[in-house]
């Protein structure tokens, strides 16, 4: 029986409500459970307030943190604990808390808590994939197997910074002396040496019902990022003296050629067989996976996120083309989606079965 | 009187099914026959069953076949007849049977049968663009009159591939000697020298309706390509080695300027007009019009679908800005538009009218 | 009290009417009316007509002019006041009519009217943003200053022609030299040297409601232009020789990373206020930011329109992501939220709150 299990057992399952750190996709979430009918508690910290005071109809209760910290005191988890909350994690949760806190926070989680460890390693990330069976991008252990285009990529960038790109040995590892000189990195052998896959990327979102047994595909998108997707506004003569830089800002929503569509299910039912029996605890919620796809329609995952992505957020409140799918044209969002499976787990008795 | 309006004439309209080959666009379909209370029946390759067995609520039965050639059988098709299908055709449907056994299906078909002909045929296809007045790229008739930037279209090629640019007579010639050298065309003349109009693409989805006698212009969009669209995020010093591929691996939402909607609804209508004087029998349900939009604001079409697009996915479920002008805030898409005329054409007694 | 609030005056609530001029983004207004049981009242140019005339069901009345000049009458003033009209501005009003007849409108306007003089004045329009905080791309008084990339705009240039890049002075001077000897301008003083701020562009939609005393943000989406958006399908040896060119054909809808919102909605408010300060008369209805957003996640406004921007008509009959955040499931887009705001003002005898 998992922490979250345990806990479960002493809620009252007519007043459950869910809690949300106020950052990532919170007003999705937010959103979410306002439209299912459940209890919404913010968490949030002091200067990220007042985004949320603008919509104070989409929570019943803003709990203000002087830290990302407090999350993970006993203090704020008994308290919500009383409310009966499920907490939704986010990328911004593990950031906040550290993978350690994260790990053994006194409160049910909606998703697998067992994760955040493999997701800050970027080699066990990876690893895992493979396991899974998914292709994915070709790795190269050392600089002077470098035999075509590559990413470097650095162990714990946020955002694609300081992310580089070298076609032979000598520019990978000039690359990596300037990060070493930089300050940005200490140990240049702790870079992920990438082969560079080209074609064009997209994302995918999954959500793993434990109700419906079922990996339901509820959308895709594209990311949005500065400075790289204004580069090409420039005339080649302008952009060959700028460096490209990866930061997201916002999302685009697509859609897949069907044909492709089987493959990425698939893709998302590996994943969570996988990270059950790696983890030994059902995958349980969204996670997303993080594709190029190829001009011969092959597909290489190059990263996944194990809880709820940014780019749903292009979904918010209108619905996807994909959740139509499950859904009809009932308008369904990752958020809400969640806050379904929370009350409906909590209508029939089974809060135990969404939770770690 | 065409096959299909014969054929119908023994249905039972209270009963009427849509049927639909499983690819290209067929959940959109599916999602809409049953969002409009109709039965769907699903013809699917064994292995292309598993993607649809992920949505078994949209069809209430899967015909599932050896090959696609059985979709052209007469066991087949009077099994179908003895559900009152309809058949909704999309451009997997030519491509699993080919033209002549297209052309001849002993079931009423949701679309003029007699484009697949001309559709199979590249310079057919851009007459009928020219005879409805709609303007197109300017064609090279030899490698010898180019005189700017051309792009090379080989005859029957799938998804761009062998596709080629060139901006000089030798240009041209080399090209076409590569590729009968690598065996992917045998006779060099056959190929489509057009005029490479700067400027965007941009997908039009248009829906011919019978019973409103009106073109509906449902929405518009942009494919997502590989490489090309993955291209433009690398520096120019990575991408200048690589040659752009066009493979269309997804869809993105679009609108266009409200001044170049008039144009874009004309052309959709002079299509249909046309293909009913020159097939003698009237444009039904969906087709597309491909263009480019120069910075003139002149639209050059350069391709057309005589069926339902792909990029119509875009919209499934939730509905597109350019369906609202006709439909409000019902959720109105290309999959639905079509089930919606289908079941009303049945309470009218007018089968024959959507049918050929 | 102003022209409008005056009009109002004598106005039948109960029989409130919008006006709209038949371009830019009338149908999603006219859609809004009609989906909020308003009385829409189509103004339209006789060969823009036909456009409006596919849509009949969207409008109660076209009024047809010869001339846009017309608009600007006191007999077609007269007729809308008696049936009750409040006229939606658009970016097409003081291009038909120019600004100074547009400010004496004798018509109730549904946005602040002293605006459309700043916006006429892209110094003014500069100062404003300034004055109201919010960061824009540096201006350099003289070519002799150019110390980088910078973009030179030109006053009054419709959707970017003319428009031109350069990083020397000498560039810039020859630029502007070209530009004089074409005719293009006279005065080249006159232009503006901006910053060419590397990043991506956003363009953000916003709603001043007086009635709910806040600003609401409505949506973001990004340009789609001719022909930059296609060079980058070129590969470079083709593209180089072409020269980019801007002229929007359409919008994409966008959604921004949560922790870009504050910002995004705090300039928004910035704006209202300020609007208020300078012209002495509140910002009523939709207005729009158009940004580049660096990868430091800084955002530089360089533009902004004082009334609805075409960029909302991705979500019209839909909804987007940022509505549902105030409008739940319910489709709103601006079109609806204009007209949303007007029947409620009529309901509560509000009027002259929301005309100026």
């Amino acid at each position: 029986m998992t922490l979250g299990q345990r806990l479960v057992k002493d809620y009252d399952a007519e007043r459950v409500s869910i809690a949300v750190p106020g950052s990532h996709s919170a007003l999705q979430i937010l959103l979410g459970a306002k439209t299912e009918g459940l209890r919404a508690i913010l968490l949030v910290r002091r200067d990220l307030a007042p985004l949320y005071q603008r919509y104070p109809h989409l929570y019943d209760e803003a709990i203000v943190l002087d830290s990302w910290a407090e999350l993970a005191s006993e203090r704020i988890a008994s308290r919500l604990r009383r409310e009966n909350a499920v907490l939704v994690p986010h990328a911004g949760l593990v950031e906040y808390v550290g993978v350690e806190r994260a790990e053994r926070l006194q409160l049910p989680i909606h998703g697998n808590r067992l994760l955040f460890r493999i997701e800050a390693d970027q080699h066990a990330k990876m690893r895992l994939l493979e396991e899974a069976g998914i292709p994915t991008p070709r790795r190269y252990p050392s600089p002077r197997d470098v035999d075509g285009l590559v990413i470097v990529k650095l162990p714990g960038a946020k955002g694609g910074r300081g992310y580089f790109l070298a076609s032979t040995p000598e520019g990978v590892e000039e690359g990596l002396r300037r990060l070493v000189e930089q300050g940005v990195i200490d140990d240049p052998s702790k870079a992920i040496i990438q082969e560079y896959v080209v074609g064009v990327p997209a994302y995918y979102h999954y959500y793993a019902s434990r109700l419906y047994s079922r990996v339901e595909l509820l959308g895709a998108d594209i990311r949005y990022e500065s400075n790289v997707d204004g580069l090409r506004r420039l005339p080649p003569r302008y952009a060959e003296s700028l460096e490209p830089s990866f930061v997201v800002v916002g999302n685009l929503p697509l859609v897949m050629r069907e044909r492709l569509l089987l493959k990425i299910i698939e893709y998302g039912e590996r994943f969570a067989r996988t990270v059950e029996e790696v983890t030994g605890m059902p995958m349980i919620g969204p996670y997303s996976l993080e594709s190029i796809v190829r001009d011969d329609l092959e597909i290489r995952v190059f990263e996944f996120s194990g809880r709820i992505v940014a780019g749903t957020n292009v979904y918010m409140g209108v619905g996807s083309p994909y959740a139509s799918l499950y859904w009809g044209t009932e308008p369904m969002w990752m958020g809400r989606r969640i806050a379904r499976e929370i009350r409906e787990a909590a209508e029939k008795g089974r809060l135990a079965d969404i939770v770690t």
